[in-house]
């Protein structure tokens, strides 16, 4: 008989974590014998926990087939991370509790680090509670800081992203500098890790080219430093371009952009080291700068998304619906890199309870002695993760994504849930 | 005898005032009997000043074909403005010095309304001293604030990234909405015209989708009527996605980005508007908000330009070299609408001196009687110049945008000019 599976969205959305979503309702309507209807969470994990789920099937093949070519969650993703089942049993119960009365066999969490730590409990809970769910990951995270995986879904569009988009201002900048500006910035995202702020170093292929400094979290900020550099750019090129992430920190630790205002995980809200940096330059310098902040442009940016990437996060959610047809439980499908020239790759299988909790910054391998760029292992590393241009179809000049009716299944319990 | 011919690009670059570039020389190439060769001004008109030219001969057909794919300016660019007659005499006898020295007789001036009002005034003296030289304007501005033409290439493909960049970080904020970011604020270029902050709108086509604020500089911002549709927004949708004209004024006629908001080191946060806006949504709202700053990523998006635009930019040039041979003085070529659906056009002629000092605001009939929205007509006007996509060739993952030889004209006046 077959069971249900219920697929939900977790954390800060993609550009392709739709893709994931295609690769597995897809592939589920492929078994319809083993696998019956596939529910959505509305908003993610909170749709179980709420019992509001989405019925899929009420979705045409044409429409899931175009949530390859759209960016952001389709079914709404939240940030809302379940702690310890001794902290959160009641959340688990719970979700055992829907999965029950919704006859659902397999859980797919398509998110990151938290979201494999959160899907490997369900798994433990729900068989001491008699319930027993196949549980497997999807990886999702513009982030790329995944560990066990060559690379995460979604981040090689960003890189695209970043890497395009700082070559074309560089362009820009130099073109201007004899009388306007000289100093450009460009604020990516990456709290912790640097491997948005890496990529941007994809678009210089010769000495000299933009961007000539990357400022990534993992290097402590060094405003001497960086100030001769600049100065020597201006010198040398006659402008710099500079990308910086978010994340970066001073000497003592602290984040440069530290504005005092804390997300809902208790996070410094970052967004804002730009214009803390071009006030540096101006100051110190007195060099006229501009300054953009990509934020969520640079993660929704399907437009300009890379074939990599989509074709990746299709195939980990391909996988994951096959991993949990073979009686895989606990796993997650990650990306294993066979060559780099050609590119080529394969999905492995790996354990949900290996994934929690760790985060792959970039090796200091990968970044160059002066802290400034990055080295050619990291460019072999990075370059292939943005081949590739994965166009969407246009309507009146505009993307045409697909907006999912996204009716709701009756709920079954009486009990309700207080997030 | 064929003349030489002298082009410049002026002012702030667009993602296709080098098509135009490709449309002058690709044309001037084809009449060789009458036009020998077209030099460059390094740096815009400043190379005309300096005798610093750029000898476009050494650059193969494949290169200038290129022009037409590669943002920025690609013979540098430059802030000057050339002021009266009577102020600036050295300035225009040192041009006309300059150009008699290489037999020039025909002058290419690729800007905005600045640069039509320097290329009539050229036109003049030339005359005056004995050296008559045709002055044919090529139009550009991304504010798309020039009079006499339907619209200004340059303009159609920031249009285009903004529409573009505001519907996909929309669909991003929606889908995280119920527990994270509800107010999402993008800034646009346009310090006194609204047309690109306009141009978001085309995002929305129906009820309720995003951008649903637009904040015009022709409409004072009103603090409490902003804030009171923010709200309105979240509560009916969920979250607001605001389009900013960075030249937005407050009820004094002060620029928001100027009204007293000062980062770390003290100093007024030019170039940023959408933290003011979202710091007030923060502080009187309570909701959560990222905001973006698009800055030179709008302007140099050749990666999404729009065809139209890059069409209207290659024309213009074209144009401008057939009215050249045609013996037209002091003309500039400009976009004439035929039809709206399907979009029709041709470039006629229209008077240097009728388009100096005159600037196209947004008018009140495309605004919504709320402010914060276009009418059916403005859109109907918007809509077909962000149509087709002129995807640029890619290498490796990046777009592979050209880098000319840049070779110098040796010089051929003993004395120098110091700008």
């Amino acid at each position: 008989m077959a069971k249900n599976a219920f697929y939900a969205q977790s954390g800060g959305v993609t550009a392709v974590i739709n893709a994931s979503a295609a690769g597995i309702i897809e592939t589920a309507r492929k078994h319809p014998q083993r696998i019956g209807t596939v529910y959505a969470g509305r908003n993610g994990i909170i749709g179980a926990l709420t019992e509001d789920l989405i019925d899929t099937s009420h979705e045409s093949d044409a429409d899931i087939a175009a949530l390859r070519h759209t960016p952001a969650g389709a079914f709404g993703s939240c940030r809302y991370k379940l702690k310890g089942i001794e902290e959160s049993r009641a959340e688990y119960e719970r979700l055992i509790e829907v999965f029950k009365a919704h006859d659902i066999g397999y859980f797919f969490y398509n998110g990151g680090g938290d979201s494999s730590d959160t899907a490997h409990k369900v798994s433990q809970i729900s068989d001491s509670l008699g319930y027993p769910i196949i549980c497997v990951g999807v990886p999702k995270t513009v982030d790329n800081d995944l560990p066990l995986t060559d690379n995460c879904p979604g981040f090689g569009s960003v890189a695209k992203y970043v890497a395009v988009s700082i070559r074309e201002a560089a362009f820009d900048v130099e073109s201007m500098s004899l009388t306007s500006t000289k100093v450009f910035i460009l604020e990516v995202m990456g709290r912790h890790a640097g491997w948005i702020a890496a990529a941007g170093g994809l678009a210089a292929q010769h000495e000299g080219d933009a961007p000539q400094i990357i400022l990534f979290p993992e290097v402590a900020f060094n405003e001497q430093r960086f100030l001769a550099r600049v100065k020597e750019c201006v010198e040398t090129y006659g402008y710099c371009a500079v990308v910086v992430s978010e994340g970066v920190r001073n000497q003592d630790g602290q984040f440069l952009s530290d504005a005092g205002v804390r997300d809902a995980f208790g996070h410094a809200q970052l967004g804002g080291v730009a214009p803390v940096v071009a006030a540096l330059v101006k100051e110190r310098l007195g060099y006229k700068y501009h300054w953009a902040v990509a934020d969520y442009l640079q993660r929704s940016a399907r437009h300009v998304a890379s074939q990599v990437d989509v074709d990746h996060a299709y195939a980990v959610g391909q996988a994951a619906v096959e991993m949990a047809l073979a009686g895989k439980n606990a796993v997650i499908p990650m990306i294993k890199r066979l060559s780099d020239d050609p590119y080529r790759w394969e999905v492995v299988e790996e354990a949900l309870a290996d994934v929690a909790n760790i985060e792959r910054k970039v090796p200091p391998e990968y970044i160059t002695d002066d802290g400034f760029g990055i080295t050619a292992a990291c460019r072999r590393y990075l370059a292939q993760l943005i081949q590739g241009e994965a166009y969407p179809p246009y309507k009146a000049g505009l993307p045409d994504y697909v907006r999912l009716k996204n009716i709701a299944v009756a709920k079954k319990l009486t009990s309700t849930f207080t997030i």
